[in-house]
């Protein structure tokens, strides 16, 4: 009895087929994506975006696969071809060259052209093709011409029909494995069941300074003479001296009206004196918000003269975004449906219990005006862009909701794709991660806390290898207002040398707070607390830029290097050489268009001379190991010849407790003349 | 001049607002979720299901999330709170009871009440709460109360009154401060502003046979007498042997009529003598195909009655699932739209250049014919559904569409939730893994080739661990009809104990190949290859069942170990222990319900006695490092007392090459009498 005939007469139900049951390739675990495509990833403009997947398919075909990219708003698509790595993983890359937004997705196929070239060369190989071996060839290529146009389907049609027409066996497979007709044929393939990527997705690209900047944050109060409330105008006869030491973003605490009601006096005390100017970050008084300037500091038409002059002086400012009122706030008044009510009736003002900060409204981000709340806090970033501002730094953005930051972020930057937001968020590491996705810029780090040669190791590789990487821009600060850490509180020199260089060379992104950095200031306001004593927060400085102990020329020089060698501007070669001694760290960076590298060695102990060994990793060095190299230290330019992975280092916190080492590959000329390049 | 004014004159064009822009609270980074929940993760009936995420929003409000969960066809989700771990990171779980599908997603949101309980306690902690930081908690438990229904709500606003209306702030703070009325409170929150997870995942719920399962392979046509083909008569007499070995799996390879055309020889010669019966896998011959019976084998009636006997013995039958057939299948004729066509009309069989495999002819799974081609082969699985089968074994998997699997298996499991399906696909990982994302219940692994300490780990490792083990489960095999290892090559007997120990120690699932397997059989066709020396694939074989050096004694006590030790009928508690010598394997599992641990050490080499350390997770033990405790040989039943972390290991070759044992606690009585549970 044959059992298959009985079953076929009773057959099943049916079954709901899939729409693609012939799609046989698969495209998995493609990176960079972040969140399953909820979220874009960052580059800079002039980088190459290299995309990775897991491509394969059943049995034994052979497989392609495109990247299609685009930028976004066109309506077509750029195609990259994948390569395969190893192991079913496939890499194609797109460059992306213009400011805004880029999307791109995936395709791969069963590729039967492709696989009968690679069967029929083995079948070759072993003598044994025939000529239906053939002819199954010169059909695949005839449905290739069906799908070109032109003279490209003239070729193949008659590259066809010669396989087909020839003579013999020999001058047929002669025909048939022509390399240069199969590359066209292979460019018009059979896509009727390729497998098309479920989600576009996207890249950021900013200008090149979201990736490597230099921040000097200055209070502008503070640049008057004799104690005198600084002005604008005053902070202009610094300009020279920022500019000098080579940054290029120069951020100023917020400049508008500060309020009167429960004003902090000197060192934060709760009462302050009339003549206290208060904390910059308790916006709002009866001169205005955050669309004014406080008079002290001058007028709207001073700031936009500063600008200007800054940016002659290679200088961008960048301004403080603290979304948040004082009690004197215009809002408190006009908008009172923005805050939140107490049953009394009262504003709650910020509370973290027991602690209050009754100087400081926050806005209620749950308010049914919801919408005109965001629509007036856009429209402050519009104001200041309009100013000629186009970076940001943004106060606590922590406490307002991702979704409202995720708005204003990509609404404003649809605009003015130059943008720069760098997320003040000193917070919980997933807090910090998800402002990062929801758009922010550039963020600050743990950097800050982290002294101990493993524990940077561990933090830098996490926030800089993917899929951090793709989505988070440190910018590492050894020092801010608020934060005056305990490594520093020593007041070694030694100490401040160590975390600027870390910054520096650990960064592309840094920034320090000065001229407090500089001129060593490291008293706290009690023992056991980051709070710098007498802190530009609450009160007016008066700093001597000129003092002899400054670290003004040594900035200077780390920026010179940061300048000239690009392997410092970016993080994306970030590797960590092991060495023998956990008071040393040891990494290199290397710049992959060049191949050029830097290797920075510290000493963070900032008490005693350490010496070590190195370990180093060659390879990412770019350095043949047969042959011996130099290590240029370009702080002191002393130059040692280094052969092999093992080096040995002395550093002391006597002299500078670093070295910054350009490799210097040897070269062999035609004249045989050997140099290092 | 008020800016803020002047800018509100012009206002900015609108932009666009998310859907849901009070919603503050994130959800982030799901576990488990396959492939952005483009695939079920797999469980077996009675499992707790832990669902792991990111849950934060901004601010320092305290977020409350949910766990949803039912019956995938059921219209009512249940919930399951949410608990913190550390970091952000939350965890919830829930059992699934059913075979078939459950459905899983998540809720998280700002949760008002909870934050004030906890500030207020903050406050009073401190002295400094006012009558107004109560009424701010008393409102929120009257809009509790308006979510609430009967006797909550009655209480809710009973309670919130009471706060109001307390004659002084000492005694409505101790009405506030409530945890059995909060905790009702809190069981209606307030969801308007509630983030939902954007997506469903699932769970497909198998039996514990699909995580738990002792395979035993056998060729029916080599239980026949003095070699005469078995017959399923003949094979229904070997049945106590397998069963009394303790299997509870008896896989047949396939057992349908063989082709004649290019019928291979013994020893896989191309020609074949007119008494050679052939390759099982070359599938259909003039007496019928996928759903007929090799005659030589029986009838159906036959099969049926093997199959009862199997189950009255304890053993469920499983079948091979070979897509393909011989050139004398009734495909071939009626269904040649279901091959594919060369040039000349012949259809092609299957090759991988410069092979040739003229017996077999694969589908052709992009015809135009697909849907057909896919019920016919849907059919065929119903078929021997319809005979009593629940667990195929499906040869090649990976020569066909994932999507045609995905399709197949999840449609009948909808009908069929009983149903296991194992992946015989020894390709490339990723192959192997999407395979199992597709849906095969089981899959082969390469545990057979995996011979070294440090292999066995790494790979066991990956396969045991999320998320690997959330999709695939591993099926361990020392030997296959298709692969006579390297390491049993050598034919001594302790390689053979030390393979299958590893595999039923290492493996919830594993399975023998036998009567080889136990018969020692060792001899390859040639030196350097796995095939077998006159191979039971294309010959009987005859079988001296009763030899006195089988390992049949050492199996079935394997097999009273496995049944009666929870810990070793799942994978997720093997845990690998640091051990000082590389030829000795160390590693436990747990069972989590009783706590009870077996600790398996195996010397993998074969030839020499090894001692070593091992280095003991105590916590993993389960054991308090400050008492004695046993650890006792199920397999010798010896018995040694160990303390601390460190314990000594001796394994000889020449007696049994490995330890199980049981790990027994030392514990304390009412009557200070110690014994070990």
């Amino acid at each position: 009895m044959n059992e298959q005939r009985s079953r076929a007469q009773t057959p099943e139900p049916a079954v709901e087929f899939p729409a693609h049951g012939r799609n046989r390739a698969v495209i998995e675990s493609v990176a960079p994506e972040i969140d399953a495509g909820r979220f874009p990833i960052k580059r800079v403009v002039g980088d190459q975006v290299t995309i990775e997947a897991d491509i394969f398919a059943d049995g034994h075909d052979v497989v392609s696969g495109i990247l299609k990219y685009r930028k976004a708003g066109d309506d077509d698509w750029c195609e990259s071809l994948f390569e395969p790595i190893v192991n079913d993983r496939w890499s194609a890359s797109f460059t992306v060259s213009a400011l805004g937004r880029y999307q791109y997705t995936l395709l791969a196929w069963v590729d039967h052209l492709k696989s009968w070239r690679r069967d029929i060369q083995k079948k070759v190989d072993a003598g044994q093709h025939t000529i239906v071996d053939l002819r199954i060839g010169a059909n695949l290529i005839r449905e290739s011409a069906e799908r070109a146009g032109g003279a490209d389907r003239t070729s193949l049609e008659y590259w066809s029909d010669a396989i087909t027409g020839a003579s013999d066996l020999g001058s047929a497979t002669q025909i048939a494995l022509d390399d240069r007709l199969m590359s066209i044929a292979l460019s018009y393939p059979d896509l009727r069941f390729a497998t098309h990527y479920p989600r576009v997705l996207e890249v950021v690209v900013d200008r090149k300074r979201a990736e490597f900047s230099s921040w000097y944050e200055l209070f502008p109060r503070s640049t008057g003479r004799d104690g005198v409330h600084g002005t604008f105008r005053d902070m202009e006869k610094v300009l020279p001296y920022v500019a000098s030491m080579g940054f290029d973003v120069l951020y100023l605490p917020p400049i508008h009206p500060i309020g009167r009601s429960f004003r902090k006096g000197k060192n934060n005390v709760t009462e302050s004196e009339p003549d206290d100017t208060g904390s910059p970050w308790a916006i709002g008084g009866k001169e205005g918000g955050h669309t004014s300037i406080n008079p002290d500091l001058g007028t709207l038409d001073d700031f936009r003269h500063l600008v200007t002059a800054a940016a002659d002086a290679g200088l961008e400012i960048a301004m403080d975004a603290a979304f948040q009122t004082s009690p004197d706030h215009p809002f408190v008044t006009e908008h009172e449906e923005w805050f939140r009510k107490r049953p009394d009736g009262t504003i709650q003002y910020a509370e973290n219990p027991p602690k209050k900060y009754q100087d400081i409204y926050p806005f209620e981000f749950e308010t049914d005006a919801w919408r005109e709340l965001w629509t007036e806090l856009r429209g402050i970033f519009k104001f200041w862009i309009d100013q000629g501002i186009r970076i940001f730094r943004v106060d606590n953005p922590h406490t307002k909701p991702f979704v409202f930051w995720e708005w204003v972020i990509n609404s404003l930057k649809a605009d003015y794709p130059d943008l720069i937001f760098l997320s003040e968020a000193f917070t919980r590491p997933k807090v910090m991660y998800r402002l990062a996705k929801a758009g922010f810029t550039q963020s600050y780090t743990y950097f800050t806390w982290r002294n101990a040669s493993w524990e940077l190791r561990e933090y830098l590789t996490e926030v800089t290898s993917p899929p951090v990487s793709d989505f988070f821009r440190p910018n590492l600060w050894p020092n801010t207002p608020d934060i005056l850490s305990e490594y520093l509180q020593s007041g070694q020199r030694s100490a401040f040398v160590v975390r600027l260089i870390l910054a520096a060379t650990l960064g592309a992104s840094y920034g320090i707070y000065g001229p407090a950095f500089e001129l060593l200031e490291h008293t706290p306001i009690e023992q056991g607390r980051e709070e710098y004593l007498n802190s530009e927060k609450y009160q007016i400085r008066q700093w001597d830029l000129d003092r002899s102990d400054s670290l003004r020329d040594m900035i200077e020089r780390i920026h010179e290097i940061r300048n000239e060698n690009a392997e410092l501007q970016t993080n994306r070669t970030l590797q960590f050489h092991n060495v023998d001694n956990p008071a040393l760290i040891a990494y290199s960076k290397s710049d992959r268009n060049t191949g050029q590298t830097i290797l920075t060695v510290v000493n963070v102990d900032a008490y005693n001379v350490h010496t070590g060994w190195i370990d180093l990793d060659l390879d990412a060095l770019g350095v043949d190991d047969s042959r011996p190299f130099q290590a240029h230290d370009l702080l002191t330019d002393e130059r040692y010849m280094w052969n092999g992975s093992r080096a040995f280092v002395r550093l002391s916190p006597q002299d500078i407790p670093a070295h910054i080492l350009k490799i210097r590959h040897h070269v062999r000329t035609e004249q045989d003349f050997d140099y290092f390049m």
